[in-house]
């Protein structure tokens, strides 16, 4: 089968690989009806991480459920699913209480599964799932083709997006700053707007974005950053800052953006996270009383709570893929987001 | 009239100071009938932080109005008060949700007001109150002396446990661990137990201070530290770690215990920083999906919502003063804090 493997800073080819099979009873093989490149793809491609060896790479995908090994019980030939980036037990302790994203025995595309066994990267025709009882959703079906870009959002950016607002507890009575234009910040803005925030003001400064986050529910846009960003924020806001913040980029600017606009007492929600991380500086915090809430999204335990709002189309998350390419040419896909001509690649096999 | 001035390190004298007055009509002149040494006072009187040139100290009061300036409505002469820690406006932003710590015009006694008036400390015969209305709570009449230290404990202790409760939404389900034996961590075994928590774990090495712990709520006292203390833990919970975890210590190592105590997805309040606090390492947060909240607590919101409590004798978190003291022996009540033979101590003018 081909695959997407990254070799090197800015090299990805397309390549053969041997088909996956069912490695263990509860496994299953499943067909990849679309992936996608995430912006966390980019840090090797870039060699903000180092790439490592060449490896099979992409962690979002939809597909069709082809072999299920003999354990499996909630997904069957021919479904529909949707899987989430990370994989989980669904039986410990972090997972009972729907923080998959930090199972005991978290694992992830491109890696080995809790029982040194490999798993394939999600950019490429077929993949064995681990574990695929606690990870693969199933979708009632029949699918509409047109339903597969918001779909294949839940396995990531909308969930990490979702997440973000949740870790800020946005509701209807927040007013919520988005830091980061991305994919994620988008999903971000039209997550604190399915979760009734009335006031939501989204930092960016590329056209197309704000333009889509005005579509997904932002209500003011603001292009500065740093101090002048957070004094934009305030004149927006009669003089006050925001009782949340999302932050959706994960360096250092981007985090005392997020700081700096939040109000005495209010909530940052943070889901990006290259290499490493920055350090928080608690006596800031302290003396501003700031929640600071996140990480990895537990995009199966949202999967099913936002997959309604998809399938009846109260939201359209897959409107933050604005280029769609066949698999061979990931190359391009990877390109194009990397010179920021694309917001999100979608690849289909 | 007489109050307590720290000279350098471990020098703590009682001098004569001017007699306090009204100096803006929104402020209160408090005689004060208690007022106790707090571990954050020993910084200062340590040398951990500066002391700087000699100065008044203390924060936390209660006692009757003497005076009251023009503008001042909620409070007058005979009232007996509570005042919390911190000083804000009950005006902005911050204050408007609740978070007076937070306040833009925050300001503390032993220092100046937002219009540079200087404040007496607390730990003295009377002290000039600023913002008497948005501070000063006023306390129904008359006052059983016997319930003088419970009430003192909400100018800080009391509301500063309570906060590392709240800000780790501790509730009817939260399996619970405090680090911190202090007044402050007892305070917040107790804030815990007051608010349902069914599993209150709390890390203490003396003695007499588990022995209060346990009467507070704690159902498990654990010695060990570090490494050791989160098996000890996991021990306890059949292999499981806390949903919240309260640090009420404030340095880097109580804060990694907070943080490894914490289940995926967990949540961690803190409440104390000495000296800038520790950094935080966003990409373990971020692995382990943690939460944390906390900062100055904002006493003068917690206040009204705890004193019923302690008027009706449901909690009593005045057993944390195990010394009472004249205000003239103010150096021996620094003193026996300082070396441990008192867990906090309580100073009658």
């Amino acid at each position: 089968m081909r695959s997407v493997i990254l070799h090197g800073v800015r090299d990805i080819r397309v390549e053969d690989r041997p088909e996956p099979r069912i490695l263990t009873p509860g496994d299953a093989v499943v067909r990849v009806v679309a992936a996608c490149v995430c912006g966390s793809d980019l840090w090797g491609y870039r060699g903000i991480r180092d790439p490592g060896p060449p490896h099979a790479v992409g962690h979002e995908l939809v597909g069709v459920v082809e072999q299920v090994g003999d354990a499996v019980t909630t997904v069957a030939p021919g479904d529909f699913v949707i899987s989430p980036f990370s994989f989980s037990d669904g039986t410990c302790q972090a997972c009972l209480h729907g923080m998959t994203s930090a199972c005991d025995h978290v694992c992830y595309f491109g890696s080995n599964d809790p029982d040194g066994l490999p798993v394939e990267g999600a950019q490429g025709e077929r993949t064995r799932i681990p574990m695929a009882d606690a990870n693969l959703v199933r979708v009632p079906g029949p699918v509409d083709d047109a339903l597969v870009p918001s779909l294949l959002t839940l396995s990531d950016v909308m969930s990490t997006g979702h997440h973000a607002a949740v870790s800020a507890a946005v509701g209807p009575d927040t007013t919520v700053v988005v830091v980061g234009d991305g994919a994620v910040g988008l999903c971000a803005v039209l997550a604190a707007a399915r979760l009734g925030a009335p006031r939501i003001i989204a930092m960016s400064r590329h056209a197309d974005r704000q333009k889509l986050a005005v579509e997904f529910g932002a209500t003011d846009v603001v292009e500065a950053r740093g101090d002048d960003g957070v004094a934009e924020v305030r004149r927006l806001l009669d003089g006050d800052l925001a009782d949340a913040t999302l932050e959706c980029v994960g360096t250092a600017e981007s985090m005392r953006q997020a700081l700096g606009s939040a109000r005495g007492g209010g909530r940052v929600g943070y889901v990006g996270v290259p290499a490493g991380g920055p350090k928080l500086p608690v006596g800031y915090l302290f003396e501003r009383n700031l929640t600071v809430g996140g990480g990895m999204a537990p995009a199966r335990t949202y999967i099913p709570e936002l997959l309604p709002d998809v399938l009846e189309g109260r939201i359209d998350p897959g409107r933050v893929f604005d280029l769609q390419l066949p698999l061979e040419e990931a190359a391009e896909a990877y390109a194009a987001m990397d010179e920021r001509r694309a917001i999100k690649s979608l690849l289909r096999p």
